[in-house]
């Protein structure tokens, strides 16, 4: 990312790694590309087996005006087999690694690697989510009660954004309210529904359990849930779940019976204190699991009749789990049983569906937690939301995510490409290509409040449906939906709000999903960036088969000449935006206009 | 380290952090300075607690007219307490972690830490450790059969380099003989022999153990390690050996028990194939051991009867081990017992005796491993030599360590500040602290065959001993010994060779190991970076009783005007090298002399 020149590449996507998931033994090729004007005389591979690297020489493997392909075999020796490249060249050697060139030593935490562990799903990688917080999606008009910690709400009332009450706001939306409105899900081409929890609670957001045997009656119950996993499916389209493993409700059947008995098998369950029991985060409301108990696993996370086993089955059919709170699931003080339970937790998902999707939250750092045996990924907070922000957004005044005590940054291209690239770096390949990347979600401020106008928002949109990982859309926002904080955000869908419904911004969302969807490209190609500067980011995602290059820029900017190696072969098609300019010298030019996304397939 | 200011600073040492092995709960103070030009409005302090970062804001502590002071409360919750600094500045905040001041977000690998596991025992921070290789040191006299797989050498014979025969020339070297030479060693100022193994083997490296059961004949058997240990003692020093947890030899009598009956004990010792046993790094000379087996524990490294714990017992009465091949230690294909391994020696080695020092060998990337509750430090090829080599040796025509396929890269100051900083950052500072600094081994090539002269080795020397770390110096390097490869490099030291002992590099060594020794910063400070340009590197090591400023310069330079933070309370006092020059306008210089080391204690 040194000027506009493309520096020698290497991801894990197909054009570099063909063979699938390895086997331990296996001997893999990859591939690497070096410009043809590069100095480097010789390219070498260097892998680690069992702690130790190893070091040979990659063979030409094709070149041509442009550039030169090398390739060299990775033994899988080891479950996760850490590689990196190295150039020599005649100022001294330099190492290719997930964060790009280094002319000096560098530590292997971004090193590439391949993993015996199989990746998530093949539809994940081409799935568009959608997520519904069911409170607020729509109401089915069914006869509800009032449960007794509720404050019922006008479906057009503003949530409120904090304070005393947030919880309890009841605007009654329910399963077969969705159920009805799949309609919308279709015409704006997602795939998947990731439900936020449907198990009963003490609160709208449901992250409180009450019991993980049955699906809020509020919600229309369990007949709601299988009503409308069918129809989902009967549309080609699935259903995730979203379990909170790392604690229940004060309320929970569990933690009703350990309190009344603490000889019971339940009590083992939770964590005690001289002083009572650990919420999570300090929350009486919430008592966080022990999974240090052996009695809990067979009732949680291990085999078909686990909470995580019994909702992947017949009737229910989920097709995979949302984690809740997954960085802190099994860790307290000097007990970190995290990659255990995830581990267990994917071996149950695998064994109930051999498709199934687990995916875990995790704010920020998850690189420890997404080793390939647990999680397949992670909702990408931090490799994707809070770069793309930091860049879109104009310096606000909102609390930004996760509560920093500071207003919100605005960062040029250069680190915000970096954050990402380095966020992604610290991950196999076959994780970043199935992070969930977001805007926005139930958790956060939305999208529209945080960037100045349409124009913005459509630069956003388009990272979000061009970059590598599976795009989750929080219901609302491809209607225009605002909000100056997660609860704030909880807003419901204005079906009868015609003045809230942002028919353009739903047109723009439709176009970049359907133009992810008709682009293997964009769906499964590699990254590599081509310019990340103060207005400016460019990426081209590539397989065998197609080559798409991405501009978004957040202001005018200068544009840039094509260089030679994506120039090659002809003109490029726009598929969106900027159409390209023939300059008298014959170079292609990317028009510098801005705020703008440009998309071209590349000859 | 942009320019020639200070930056903000924090480290875990003395004055950044006053408590010192901290116990889970505890709430541990941790301060923070920022230069008085700073735009920061706020410091906060990031901490995680089980996954979840946690950010309160910091205190002013105390400011004057150059710098202010924050402090904040880690709370211990976890046996490893990341944590970080955020700087709220108008232009948006910056982290603040191990490697320095960054406009950006970025993952959590070089965060500071704190650990409830004890680090490296006290006199090891004090230490200066010395390597001796014993067939090598000297030769007490005593008559010696000549075993079948020797070629018997004469003492001033040059070593092999390399080809076959490099294992077998045996030149006689003996305890007893190193014991006659301990004077050289308190000359020298050295107060820890490192002895390579003393175990028999069927080569001169003795790292294809036949036993662990007793010091090799050759070597004088188990009384003269005795004699020696005494006699080590008696001068106030200590003596750390070095055992093959990895491997043994084929010869060792636990190999030949298991050859020959599959069905005992030992034969549970080692890793079997279809085509025989596993070999390290495929030698069949070295059968690698097998930790999943519990029968080897026991004998290996649990408790005070094993080999582990017995020879840190009396009569031997060895003040720690270093332990060959870590990296590679319990590591083999889908087995992963690295960490369970080396934590358990651990337990032996600091039941055996409190105040044991256990090192590992690891060349790589060894962060993963250095978690505190095993190993107490590395030997610091990746974060010390390498970076310290390419900064001071010319571009050369050897094969540099580890035997990557390139020529040696010459590097810039600004990458070798980086690479240093970075391979730190990814440790506790308690594990910094301890680390073995070398600028060789009897696996390398010499430092005086890479560096042209003496005013370049005294800038290499200069670094070795004044990093933070334990300095370790290979048996010869102190009189000038040279090698182009590790074997090379196992010279006998020249008692009788007038020509090849270099008084001036003795008398370099010597001055340089007093000045560490008269210095606690030097041994126990902080390191702020102040210079990483190309031809200097500048660093402050700082207690709460003295700053010492060392500026190591590789060719002439431009000089420097001392930051007033640092000048300030009167003139500095030149410890070695250049006198400090007052300017015209009352501004304190380094003058721009090199190759040159110059160490200045600041007021």
């Amino acid at each position: 990312m040194t000027g506009r020149s493309l520096e020698a590449h290497h991801d894990g996507s197909e054009l570099y790694v063909r063979t699938g998931t390895p086997t331990l033994g296996d001997s893999v090729p990859v591939r690497v590309r070096v410009p043809s004007g590069s100095a480097a005389r010789a390219v070498h591979l260097r892998t680690v087996r069992d702690g130790e690297p190893e070091v040979i020489e990659a063979r030409l493997d094709g070149q041509d005006e442009h550039e030169r392909w090398y390739v060299a075999e990775v033994e899988v020796h080891n479950p996760v087999t850490p590689y990196r490249f190295l150039l020599d060249e005649p100022t001294g050697y330099r190492w290719l690694n997930g964060t790009g060139l280094h002319a000096r030593d560098v530590p292997d935490a971004a090193d590439f690697r391949l993993t015996v562990h199989p990746p998530a799903p093949a539809w994940a990688q081409d799935a568009v989510v959608y997520q519904v917080f069911p409170d607020r999606f729509a109401r089915s008009g069914a006869q509800q009660s009032v449960p007794d910690w509720a404050q019922p709400a006008d479906w057009d009332d503003e949530p409120l954004a904090a304070g005393p009450g947030v919880g309890q706001q009841l605007f009654g939306g329910d399963l077969p309210g969705i159920e009805q409105r799949l309609g919308h899900l279709e015409r704006l081409g997602v795939d998947v529904l990731y439900l936020t929890p449907f198990f009963p609670g003490r609160s709208n957001h449901r992250y409180d359990a009450s019991t993980f045997d049955h699906v809020d009656p509020l919600l229309g119950g369990d007949d709601a849930l299988v009503s409308l996993s069918r129809a989902l499916h009967a549309r080609g389209m699935r259903l995730m779940g979203d379990l909170t493993t790392n604690h229940t409700g004060a309320d929970h059947e569990w933690f009703r019976r350990a309190r009344e008995d603490r000889s019971s098998e339940e009590a083992g369950f939770y964590l005690w204190t001289e002083d009572g029991y650990v919420g999570w985060l300090g929350h009486a409301s919430l008592p966080k699991l022990d999974h240090g108990s052996t009695a809990l696993g067979p009732r949680l996370v291990d085999g078909p009749d686990s909470v995580i086993g019994r909702w992947l089955r017949e009737p229910y059919g989920l097709d995979g789990w949302r984690i809740d709170v997954a960085n802190m699931t099994g860790r307290y003080r000097d007990q970190d049983l995290t990659h255990d339970v995830a581990r267990r937790i994917r071996r149950t998902v695998t064994q109930a569906r051999r498709d199934a999707l687990l995916v875990s939250e995790h704010f920020h750092d998850a690189s420890q937690d997404l080793t390939g045996d647990g999680w397949h990924a992670n909702m990408n907070y931090n490799g994707f939301t809070r770069p793309v922000w930091g860049w879109t957004a104009p310096v606000g005044t909102e609390q930004p995510l996760l509560g920093l005590p500071v207003r919100r940054a605005r960062r040029g291209g250069a680190s915000t490409a970096a954050t990402m690239r380095e966020f992604a770096a610290v991950l196999p390949w076959s994780v970043t290509a199935a992070q969930w990347n977001l805007l926005g979600s139930h958790d956060t401020a939305r999208i529209r409040t945080l960037v100045d106008g349409r124009d913005m928002l459509e630069v956003a949109v388009g990272l979000l449906l061009t970059y590598p990982g599976t795009p989750m859309v929080f219901a609302g926002d491809e209607v225009g939906a605002t909000g100056t904080t997660g609860e704030h955000a909880r807003v419901t869908m204005p079906w009868d709000r015609p003045r809230d419904w942002d028919e353009a911004t739903f047109a723009l969302y439709r176009e970049l999903i359907a133009l992810r969807r008709g682009s293997v490209a964009l769906r499964r190609g590699g990254l590599r960036w081509w310019l990340a500067e103060d207005d400016v980011l460019a990426y081209v995602r590539e397989t065998p088969e197609e080559r798409v290059l991405v501009v978004a820029a957040r202001a005018p900017w200068s544009g840039a000449a094509l260089p030679p190696v994506l120039a090659r072969g002809g003109m490029p098609e726009a598929l969106r935006g900027s159409e390209p300019v023939r300059g008298a010298d014959g170079t292609v030019h990317v028009p510098g206009a801005g705020p703008a996304l440009t998309v071209w397939r590349l000859p």
